[in-house]
């Protein structure tokens, strides 16, 4: 294993939660002559027999050959752990990530919501952990295929310091695959600034059925969606941030989102194809730190229990 | 026509809007003794064939002889206009009572929520406008019958003055009936009282396709619901009514509603049918009177706004 303060790659990376997202990066970094490892349960075997295909708006390619596992003790340690799996499945994540850990290895979560790199830091380390907010649209196709959507950039940081020479080297192993990348100060505030967004409109789409430009067409429930934004702008600066998120952002966020095309956040589709929500990661854990700040935040409390009194029904 | 002075029955009563609600009191009071003429659409061919069957938990009965008409013109002026049609089709209101009116007429609405007195004292003047609030569960079955499934008593008022012979006296002519009825000198703090129970559980089984029970029995949605509860609470209480509504009224509410089994409000039942919901009386409304007193809502209004989106798709 290289360490990433060596400027040359290859790194050994496992993919661990190697859905949409975890495909989608696992394979540019692959293709950026990275030695990827994917751990691998629905795509196993079309992945072994037939590689992995992608499917992107910047054009598809194909990987022939992957390295495919069915579980993380046969990858053993390595340089970079990047997770994607689903906050719903983080009762597995530290069994699926013991096998992969050295004492120099990077642990990225690229999850969403609150609460991942924590559980990270309590098992592996705090110095250990980086996190990373991706955006990214993409889905999975037939086992062995990944659609990209749209977007794709990464933001990442330290989880117990600010920026550092390998957050840095980090984010430029991203760049060079062709996934924009950026080190970040202050994690915690990139991570509410994606809570701006994920916590209306992945809870309203998955309440509603209805997709962001439905939401926003119509009148009063844009209003909604831009109160409960308020509520996180309000939730959020009182983590002590090392700068306030501005009010102004919010309308940054619903002019962004004005000209997506009938999205549908990740929690509609979890919902609507029967899967558990992401509730704690991007409601019940936020909500707690609001509280804890004794931030007022009616609107978000009411989204999320109305969400999880959906859950009853799987 | 007798005036509601005399103490002698029977009184001619005309039904406007004889759906679940209209059928039943119409029936009871037709049974009990009153000359009542039905205003029918829907239920006119059945009804003039084979006459009005009451499925009741009281006991069943069967009226072979209905009046029963396919316009108010034919009826003529009465003692007392019984409303029940839905709050949605209340732009047509006016012309429908219009025929039925005469000096000593009295009007009571028992439709939901806010704005319906307000709309006849507009049209036929406030001296002539009473209101009542039903506490009855009913449904319509097959056309000529109606079920009634719980409760039926009946609270009234009159919107422009308190306490009045002709009310308490209307008031008997219920209860003779069969229907137990009390005049309340301050109709709008019963409307407010009543709102209470209305604006949670007709909103959130509507959104959320649950009934009253599986919304209790969740510990986050019960939450949801004490609170929306509450906000209503507040804003009644800035209307000035004669005596304010105790922060208690709140748990008895939901310990009545704990007892119901599995009850879905109308608006859920509505929604599932694909009719329009009664959103003007029972949210916007409530909602504009709040507001004129500054009273912060915010859940009222964001239940309101999803709620409106969800007739889009209608």
């Amino acid at each position: 294993m290289k360490t990433i303060d060596s400027p040359i790659p290859p790194l050994k990376i496992a993919v661990v939660g190697a859905g949409a997202l975890g495909l989608y990066y696992g394979a540019m970094l692959q293709r950026g002559g990275q030695e990827v490892h994917f751990l691998l349960r629905r795509d196993y075997d079309a992945i072994r027999q037939g590689g992995l295909s992608v499917k992107s708006i910047n054009g598809d390619f194909h990987l022939p050959k992957v390295l495919a596992y069915r579980n993380s003790a046969e990858i053993g340690p390595v340089n970079l752990v990047l997770i994607g799996l689903k906050t719903f499945a983080n009762h597995q994540l530290v069994e699926l990530v013991k096998p992969l850990v050295a004492a120099d290895t990077m642990l990225l979560s690229l999850q969403n919501g609150l609460g991942n790199e924590e559980l990270l830091a309590e098992n592996f380390g705090a110095g250990k952990v980086l996190g990373g907010i991706a955006f990214l649209c993409s889905n999975r196709g037939e086992p062995g295929s990944v659609h990209h959507l749209g977007e794709g950039r990464i933001r990442l940081g330290e989880f117990a310091a600010g920026l550092t020479r390998r957050a840095t080297l980090l984010a430029e192993v991203f760049s060079a695959a062709g996934v924009p990348c950026q080190a970040v100060e202050d994690l915690l505030r990139a991570r509410w600034e994606k809570l701006v967004w994920n916590i209306p409109f992945n809870g309203l789409c998955a309440l509603t059925g209805k997709d962001v430009t439905e939401l926003l067409r119509h009148a009063p429930s844009f209003t909604v969606t831009r109160e409960i934004m308020r509520e996180v702008v309000s939730a959020a600066n009182a983590q002590g941030l090392s700068k306030p998120l501005a009010e102004e952002f919010v309308e940054r966020m619903l002019e962004m989102t004005l000209r997506m095309d009938h999205y549908r956040p990740s929690m509609m589709i979890d919902r609507q194809e029967g899967r558990p929500l992401e509730l704690a990661a991007i409601y019940a854990i936020p909500l707690e730190q609001a509280r804890r700040q004794q931030v007022a935040v009616p609107r978000i409390a009411m989204l999320h229990g109305l969400l999880e009194l959906g859950e009853k029904d799987r």
